[in-house]
């Protein structure tokens, strides 16, 4: 049995990696009293969170610090021996900022960790901080203060992508392309009206972290490990302290509770939904078929075998990531389905969920930013791809003008059209005298109807593509932007 | 080959079910101008989205009401032309409403039926209804009235169900059982609390469509096919006109955003997975072997084999129905990644995703309201669980008190309840002496840590589990219902 | 309370539809003896499965003709009795057929109403039917009997749209087009080659089907409510006699497994993906910027706005479905996690995942037959897509032949594809002298490697894109085809 | 502008990270002849896919070697070249093996990496080997070789966790338990029928990955990019050299195609459901309530703050990341959903999704594994818990037996079950009058069914309950398991 060979190999090795041996009673686990020896391997290979929680370490050093002056002020620690923990716990953020810890293989989780090192620099004292605590209310305590940080860094980096968007469609304001519907050109627009239309999904973004911040920023702490804490903790005080703006009001809910996460990585994903449709337009826009958009050197990359491509990686990897991202979501709340109330050993996964979700997020939009700072427009291109066809509409209103319910000039247009095609030539190549066998009231005056930077500007309602909608759509992002700023 | 017969018997029954054919032109679809023929049937078998659209009919009148006003105050349609219209579709909704619609096989859509019977009424008139307009920005507009009634009625069964869990909770307050996590006895807490902390996951649902409903409710209406209206409709007006707060920023944005749909599937999936969560503990306590709950006849079903079962089916389907309605998100979801953006037809399987996701969630919140309503509490038998190894906290935090560090403590009483277990006693069983061979603290007033009653009591701060604590959760519940109630 | 009001009216609107009320006891259903009430209106809208098992009628009226001879040979019904059940449950299949069956509001599933109307013909006799069957056992022995159809139709289905890709490869043999990677011109191929490529993405999913087909054809009739049959029932004929190849090995197992529907929706997703990507190449094939390929009027749709639009409406649809049938996938999965072993009532949302799956590929399957089979090929735009960049790989394996090591080979032409690009001319147009500059190797024979036709040809090894190579893989499709023909 | 500050440092630090910067031209990429810049770093991060496909290290020597002897076969190496390259690629896999590769910031994936280190040891040589391939197919043919190990692997760990269940099946041969539908008790079963019908699902996962590995073991390589290779590679003779039992039929296809990926995470995501309802049925069965197994100390977990939790995490554990698994497959067909046919980018997520499946599935199998092999059957408990409600089945067949159609006979015992629960005895407390009250058909013998363990007897038809048909079930699975080890 090959298998059970490698396992035992397996073992062996895992042996040897262990640096430091439990020897004195109690270990360092956080429990064990009860229990006869120490958990499976296996068990530990699969239960180990360290690989996952161990960046909330910040987190949950400066929520111990707070809990340690709650203790004090509930009277369950005297002021110097809070200020001894207190200050312990700060040389402990030190060694992991110098990465000098060394991690034993009793310890479970981060908070396993910090709480193991605290009692190797204060001895007993370190084992009076626990008091009242649950490590169900301390690891989502934790998490909600990593997301705080987390929501803002989103928040900037989106910005950022807003901001990009803004810079080009402001440079190139004046530049117009076909826009299209179905992937089929439709209607004369601007390059920067497209553009910015992606910026405006973006700002919804924001919109919906900002929400989630504010209402998530309710603190757990103090919620035990589910009955809530008997020792008459102030929760308010700890939950200003920590800079929460309230305190949970249900102890079971709280502890069992991982919405905002299931929130957060939702968000992330609808952005990652986004930027894929970004990444698809600019795919496109970059084919030799299109040629709208000529991507830096600095964002395409080459084939290990044909000399001549330059292929759009780093736009297919944004969109493609959004599968990633997604199935974070996906993932968590089937991970959540069916699980009785109160904290289950199954919601661990969360940090897994919410951690990809959010490096991968971060990682493509830095990617996208890139890509719409430094990309090429190529105007010419673009005009040139404008073609009579996309007047059609415009040539219906001008019969509804003179008089044409909309639904017939539509259809008269309609045939013009497939007139035009079957000669295979543009509409207007259509000799008045045939227009107007098909509508009587196609004048000599269809000929105004020509020019589509005219076209345009006639679009000129809030959210239309003329030049006025689009500096106003601007002015709107920039101060968008200006105000997300002040916040963070 | 059976199957091309099979096919072939399948068009002449459908031939057979036309009640009316297309005699002239133009046709009843809205386009075709520029067509040879009419779409395949098998596309149209995929295209026709009448079975799920059909649902707007209302909005969409609403909709194109408003539009025709609008066009009048444009200019593009007399007063007089403008209430024929506007009577008109009052007409056409009643036909609805009185369900003597006879659909066409050329009716694609809600929009094509509420034309082409607006033009059946009032001839050329109809036809100038869709000037400046496109089905895209229509379809949107129609959604998002819609979308404004569902969020409200979702909202109102969220309160049924939350006041539901009140009235029990409300109606049993002082009853005491196991609290669990992992599935394994805890510590006690009351029932009341145990119920609330559902209802407060539920509360957070509200807050979640609540600020949906804001943020959503900008008007898409005016952005034409995608380039904006060139007409000069006056959109604010509109939007006042229909109750929207504002209007869409960009043309290309609004006709390509699902982001309100999946916003609304999102919150009902989250939904889902809390009732899946309260199904899973109801399933729990209604086992025999729990027996904390009686489920009422009429929420329990049998087995068509065995006599004797009575089976908590209402309970399984919210809990299996999550899956289905969670589907839909990450259907709508795959849906949208990596299309370019505006519109593309992609997108109209939105509306099955969200209609699917509504009217389960409906159904499913139904039942939960019927089943904690009617369920029966087994005092006697939560009571009768209630265990000695629930008192280890107590009796650790009653060390801590002694001045044992907590983890000292814990680690102690691990070693009591091994002990006793060994010896298949309660804690409360192992003599004094014993109890301080483990660690001196131990005094006789240990006897005083046994009433499950007064521990639950000392749970006092914000979110416990103490009966001051839940009363202020009950109010603070209320009263959230009460706002509730009359935002709608 | 607007809502409790609609509610109401509901009630009263579903009082009216009841066609017929149970007066007599014991009632309709199946169960009920230890019941003092029927189900709540909210569980039956949520537990009635007719709307989906309706379509089983015949499958159950089948397996249940089977089980009553089972009875026989088992001692349980005498050879009249069993003609007599055998028999009318034919009538009640003409019934079916003829869709005068009216549901009761007590009809739970098709499984009740089978047995209601057999017990409305026979009397007493019906009533003998279930004997040591369940619904578990029966439910699931439909459903495979179900699927086996199922499988069939879509494999004949893609049968068809692989025979569609065949044709057009063969009548388009000889065409050149750009092969794409990264959405960028890569190499030159046919594009016979280039549609059988999706042609083999499908005979995969035949071969998936297949297996799947005579993986779960084991029968689960017999297995009973979760124990197995005590009756005496012999399964190994009773599977004979409905056409199984075996029978399931253990009762508990057997009732509460789905992995064959999972394993089907499965297969159906699949197929769904590969429809995606199919439609994403023609959706791209079918701009105006590349035009490669007209689809066919009856395949295309207009805009209502704007006249001259001809939208791949047909291909967006299946683009878009794939989201909706792999969503089915994620559901039932989701919906079977975590649930106990056994039958749980979570389980009847199976059909619903399989039959939404199973219609909608249909629908899918069948207007990619259409599109594929009348869409025009654009040989003259193929070919005139192809650009002198689409040799480099070509001229680096000239250098190879020279003596390049083809890593530096690639380097080089690299820099020719820089310097001609730079120049804005293609890479032929560069003077031999630079060539030779940049290698040495170069020789005047390079202009040799400039004819795309014989370039294509020297991709002769199984699976390039040579004229013999697509002739070879036309030959396995045409044998693959006919060979499913055979099976079914 | 903190995050700006943030990216800087961010750089500095990736700076000395840097342990090797590239000098000379070309660089160590693969290509870049014509681009004039390296990646940017946000895509180099988002690009690199090293810490993925590392592990392929020893597949990609592999198929190097081969296809370095194919070339000499085609007359592009002598046999002294060939000779040198497959020795320093086995230098080069000696180096993997000692973890002594240090990588530069230009390897963007594995197989660059080894192309880098062969060219380092044999120069000019080694920049042959590349000729007439792609990483296109490259890197799918070394995903295929690992493939076979992980399916074999798989296929390793399922067999050890269907012998675990056999032998404690065997090891508890008679023991009885109240057997569950819906959660409640149904009928009584043996404790080894419940723990064999987990097996048995367990068993058709084997039979998938079996299928599986047949069907997806045809070789790509010589695909090349998309357009086949030109070089007369012979590619029957080098699948046969690579054990794959045939090659790819289209080139296109072939590198475009990642079912084989999609097939594998499908399986892992099956099997981890049925886990997750083994872990469901544990949990359950580990209640204080049930108490019918007793998790191992190995296998069990405490709190940080409840001295007497014995929490079972790890069946949590296998129950949650049944979420996380799944949702690899969610998140491939979503990434692969839309693309266009044959590479793009977005591909190579593929292997992030297809690692983690695996990686996570062996840790939740080796976890099943021992929780199986080391829990407690308590059997007193289970026997315990079976109670004469059980029995009505039985009755109701004895029913039967005494002519009593079976309907009716459901429905007598339905209200026999009642009485005695409104009176609060077991069902073979009611007098014999009372009984004959409900039915007349009712005897003295009556009390002959009131035997547990007769009545599992009973149920003795292919795949039941009784000891005979256990008995046949665990030689089946004897059996298999043997033929799994042979094939092995």
């Amino acid at each position: 049995m090959a298998l059970q060979q490698t396992k035992m190999l397996k073992q062996e090795q895992q042996q040897q990696h262990r640096e430091e041996l439990p020897t004195s009673k109690p270990t360092h686990q956080l429990w064990g009293g009860r229990f006869s020896g120490q958990p499976h391997e296996a068990l530990q290979a699969l239960n180990n969170s360290l690989p996952y929680d161990a960046r909330l370490y910040s987190d949950d050093l400066d929520a111990s610090k707070a809990y340690a002056e709650a203790l004090k002020r509930a009277g369950y620690l005297n002021s110097a021996d809070c200020d001894v923990i207190v200050k312990s716990l700060e040389l402990i953020r030190f060694d992991w900022v110098e990465r000098s810890i060394k991690f034993l293989p009793s310890d479970e989780d981060v908070h396993t960790v910090n709480e193991r090192l605290l009692v190797n620099i204060t001895g007993e004292l370190g084992q009076r901080l626990h008091t009242g605590r649950s490590r169900n209310d301390q690891v989502i305590t934790d998490m909600k203060l990593w997301m705080r940080k987390a929501n803002r860094e989103t928040l900037g980096r989106l910005r950022l992508l807003i901001e990009a968007c803004v810079l080009q469609a402001e440079q190139h304001l004046g530049i117009l392309m076909p826009g299209y519907t179905h992937m089929q050109r439709a209607q004369t627009v601007q390059f920067s009206h497209w553009l910015l239309s992606h910026a405006f999904a973006l700002r919804e973004d924001c919109l919906r972290l900002v929400e989630l911040r504010e209402r998530s920023n309710v603190m757990p702490l103090g919620s035990g490990a589910l009955a809530g804490n008997p020792l008459g903790i102030d929760r308010l005080w700890l939950a200003e302290r920590l800079g929460f703006s309230g305190v949970t009001a249900n102890s079971m809910h709280a502890v069992g509770d991982r919405d905002f996460v299931v929130d957060f990585i939702y968000c992330c994903s609808l952005v990652s939904l986004h930027l894929s449709r970004l990444a698809e337009d600019l795919i496109l826009y970059s084919t030799q078929e299109f040629d709208f958009i000529k991507l830096a050197d600095g964002f395409a990359t080459g084939s290990s075998l044909m000399p001549q491509k330059r292929n759009p990686d780093s736009l297919e990897l944004i969109r493609g990531i959004s599968g990633l991202i997604t199935s974070n979501l996906t993932g968590i709340m089937m991970t959540i389905k069916g699980t009785p109330s109160t904290y289950n050993k199954d919601l661990q996964f969360d940090k897994q969920y919410c951690f990809q979700a959010h490096d991968k997020l971060a990682q493509s939009l830095d990617v996208a930013v890139g890509v719409v700072s430094t990309m090429q427009v190529q105007r010419h291109q673009m005009e040139a791809a404008l073609s009579t066809d996309m007047l059609a509409t415009d040539w219906a209103y001008y019969l509804v003008r003179k008089g044409v319910p909309f639904r017939m000039a539509h259809h008269y247009i309609g045939r013009v059209v497939a007139l035009a095609e079957q000669r295979g030539v543009g509409i207007t190549e259509v000799p008045l005298g045939e227009l107007q066998q098909i509508c009587e009231a196609f004048g000599a005056d269809i000929v105004s109807v020509a020019d589509y930077g005219l076209n345009v500007q006639q679009y000129n309602v809030v959210g239309g593509t003329a030049t006025v909608c689009v500096l106003e759509q601007l002015r709107q992002l920039k101060d968008f932007c200006m105000g997300l700023c002040k916040q963070s």
